[in-house]
C-alpha cells in the first residue's frame, strides 16, 4: 500500500485557492503545535477567516495571548508575507504544504484525531510534505519505532520486521531518528523501495535531523516515499517537538510496533498516544537482561498490548492475512499432543472402540509406542479404556 | 516458606495404621498413575476396602481390566507382600510414603485437584517422599520450569529467578531435569539452601534420573528440601510418566513460571496443566530470534498468562509484596513525564495560576527549560495557559 505519487488523487470539485494555502501556512506559523486553542478557533471560523482575524488581532483574549509571541507588533501584510515565504522555502526544498482541503489529505480514520479520547490530541492544521502523498487511509500502515540508543538486537530485528512488512505490502512509518527508526526505514527500503516508507520529522521540512540521516531522508523523499512535518520551514528540532511529533507517528499507523524501549523512553510516549487514539499497540519482547527491552515488557504487561515476535504477528493483527498461525489460534485438544500421540489419536475410531493392534496398523506407530501414546491421550482425556479396547473421547 | 522438617506437623487424632499405608502402597502399584478409574474407586470405597477388593478381584469389570496387567494370577498375599516390599525399598533409600491420612499431607488447595475443571487431573493416591514434608499449602510456592535443552540465557535467568525467589522466602518446585529445572534447583539452593526447593520425579523415589543430577537430588533430600514421586520404587522414567508427573509440578505451585520453551515443548504441558488447575501461569520473554523462547511468547499471547521479567513480577503476582513497582501500577499522569517536566508540574499551583519565573524559582529548573517542560505538559493536558500564566490541570 505505498502512497500514490504526487498531490491530487481524484479530480475534486475545485482545487483549494492560494489564499487558503497561505492562510494555513500562516496558521502553522503563529502558534507552536499542537496549539489546541488555535485548532478549535480554526474549526469554528474556517481557516481563511481565522487567519484574517488573527492577523488583525480580532480574536478571543485567550487565543490572542497564545499567538502573541509570534504576531505582536507585526502588520497583517508582514504575517501574510511570512506565510508566502514559508511556502516558497518549502518549494525550494522540494516540499509542498498539504492541507485538509486537498484531495491528497488522508481520510479521517488516519488523521482525524478523536476529541473524545482521554487525551486531546489535535489534528495538524496542515502538513509540509516531500515526495509522495500520504496514504489515503490507515489500511496496511504500520508504525515501527524504538529507542535511538538501541541494541544490535533492536536494530537488526527492527530492520527485519520493517522489511518483512514492506515486502508484504505494508507502508512503514517512523521518525527518521537514529537507532530503530533508521533501521525500520532502511529495512523497508531494502525490501520494497523508498515508496514503502514515510518519515515524520520534528523540525522544518527544509531541515535534516539528525544530519547523519540526510541521505536516508532524501532517498525516501525522492524515491516515492514521503517525508512529513507540521512545522514551518526553519523550525529547529527541540525536545518538546519530538513529543508533539510522536502523536502524528502514532496516528498514521493502524498499528504501532515498539521494537525496543527503555523504562522511561520517549518511545513510550508514542505508544501512549497510539493507545489514546485507539490504535493497536504491539511490543517486541527481548531478553529480560536488556534495559532496552524493559519498556517493551512493561507495555506487554498492559492490557490490550499485543506481542509481536515477527511480521506475521503484525499482519494478523492488521487482519490482512488469514488467522492460520498457531500463535493466535485457540487451543484445540490435538494441540496438546504431538507426533505419535497425534497419529494414535487420529487412528482411534470416532465411534466404538478398537484394539492396540488395530491402532498400530492404522497409525503406523509400533505397538509399544501406541501404549505410551494412549497413556498420554488418557491423561489428556482424549482416549478412554473399555476393557482391552480403546475409544476416542471428543470434547 | 520452606517445608517443615519430618512428618507430622500437629498431633492429630491418631496416626494412620500400617494397614492403611500398605493399602495405599499397593494401590500406587496396581495401576499406572494417574488411573482416574482407580482414584474414583478409592474415593468411593476408602483405601483399605478398595485395596482388599482389588486383591480379591471383587471390583467392577472396567476397573478390573485397568488393574489386570499388574494383578492377574497373583494371590492377595503376594500383592500385599509387594506393597510391604515397596515401603521397605523406599525406606532403604531414605524415603517414606506420605498418604492423605497423614498430618504432613498438604491441604486441598495445594493437592486437591479440582474435578470441575475441563481436564480431569486426578490427585495422587500417595507420594513417596525423601527429605522434609511438603509445604502445608501453596502460599509462597512457585514452580519454575523450562526446556531441558535450554540456552545459556534460560539457564542463567532460571537460576537467578529461582535464587531471588528463594531469597525472598519462596519454595521453588521443579522437575530435577537438565536445563532450566536443574538451574532453578541450584539457584534456590545457592540463595537459601536445599530447604528452599522441591524436586518432583517421574520415576521411583529410589531411582535417580538423570543420573548426572544425583548429587543435586541427594543434596535436596538431605539438606531439608523434599524429593517427591507418586511412582512405586523401581519405576523407570518413561516419556508418558513425565507428562503425568508434570501435573504434580503444576499443582504444587501457586504460580508456574515458564523460563524457556520451544514451540512444542513438553514444558507447555505443565503450563497447560497449571491453567487447567486455575493456577497462575507466567512466562519469561526472550529474544524473538531464539527458538527456545517461542513457546514462552506463545504463552504470553494467551489471555491470563503474565509476563515475568524478574522475581519482583512473580512476588507481586503472589501478592506477598506491595504493588509498588511501576510495572504493575496503573499509569498516573505524572508517569507520562519525567525529569524537568515532573518538577515543573509539581511547581504548578494546585489552584490558580503562576508565571514562568515563579515556576523556575519554585522548581529550580531554568526558565528556558521551564518553557520546554510546559509545552510538554500542555501536550499531555497537564498544564494550561491563562494568558502569560500557567495553571495545573488535574484529571
Amino acid at each position: 500500500m505505498p502512497p500514490t505519487a504526487g498531490p491530487g488523487r481524484s479530480s475534486g470539485p475545485e482545487p483549494p485557492s492560494d489564499e487558503l494555502r497561505i492562510a494555513r501556512a500562516g496558521l502553522l506559523r503563529v502558534a507552536e503545535p499542537p496549539a489546541p486553542a488555535l485548532v478549535a478557533f480554526v474549526a469554528e471560523n474556517g481557516p481563511v477567516a481565522a487567519w484574517q482575524r488573527i492577523c488583525t488581532g480580532d480574536v478571543p483574549s485567550a487565543l490572542l495571548r497564545c499567538v502573541t509571541a509570534r504576531c505582536a507588533g507585526r502588520e497583517p501584510k508582514d504575517l501574510r508575507q511570512q506565510a508566502i515565504s514559508d511556502l516558497r522555502v518549502a518549494a525550494r526544498h522540494g516540499a509542498r504544504l498539504a492541507i485538509p482541503e486537498d484531495d491528497e489529505w488522508p481520510d479521517a480514520t488516519m488523521i482525524g484525531f478523536s476529541m473524545a479520547n482521554r487525551v486531546h490530541l489535535p489534528a495538524p492544521l496542515g502538513l509540509y510534505l516531500r515526495g509522495a502523498a500520504l496514504p489515503a487511509d490507515q489500511r496496511g500502515v504500520v508504525t515501527v519505532i524504538g529507542s535511538r540508543a538501541c541494541t544490535a538486537y533492536g536494530r537488526r530485528f527492527g530492520g527485519e520486521l520493517a522489511g518483512d512488512l514492506a515486502a508484504a505490502g505494508c507502508l512503514v512509518v517512523s521518525g527518521a531518528a537514529f537507532g530503530v527508526d533508521a533501521a525500520a526505514h532502511h529495512g523497508a527500503i531494502q525490501a520494497a523501495g523508498p515508496a514503502a516508507t514515510v518519515a515524520v520529522l520534528a523540525c522544518g521540512i527544509d531541515r535534516v535531523y539528525p544530519i547523519a540521516n540526510r541521505e536516508l531522508i532524501d532517498r525516501i523523499a525522492r524515491g516515492g516515499g514521503a517525508v512529513v512535518s507540521e512545522y514551518p520551514p526553519g523550525t529547529t528540532p527541540a525536545r518538546h517537538r519530538f513529543l508533539v511529533r510522536n502523536r502524528l507517528i502514532a496516528a498514521f499507523g493502524a498499528i504501532t510496533v515498539v521494537v525496543e524501549a527503555g523504562p522511561r523512553s520517549g518511545t513510550l510516549s508514542t505508544a501512549n498516544a497510539a493507545r489514546d487514539l485507539n490504535r493497536v499497540v504491539m511490543a517486541v519482547p527481548g531478553p529480560v537482561t536488556s534495559a532496552l527491552s524493559v519498556g517493551c515488557h512493561e507495555l506487554l504487561r498492559t492490557e490490550g498490548v499485543l506481542l509481536a515476535a515477527n511480521a506475521r504477528d503484525v499482519l494478523e493483527a492488521l487482519g490482512t492475512h488469514e488467522l492460520s498461525a498457531p500463535s493466535a489460534a485457540p487451543i484445540r485438544p490435538t494441540d496438546r499432543v504431538c507426533g505419535d500421540s497425534a497419529r494414535v489419536y487420529e487412528a482411534l475410531p470416532a465411534r466404538g472402540t478398537t484394539t492396540v493392534r488395530e491402532i498400530a496398523d492404522e497409525s503406523g506407530v509400533p505397538g509399544a509406542e501406541v501404549m505410551v501414546a494412549l497413556a498420554e491421550l488418557e491423561l489428556q482425556e482424549m482416549a478412554g479404556r473399555d476393557g482391552a479396547n480403546w475409544r476416542r473421547i471428543t470434547r
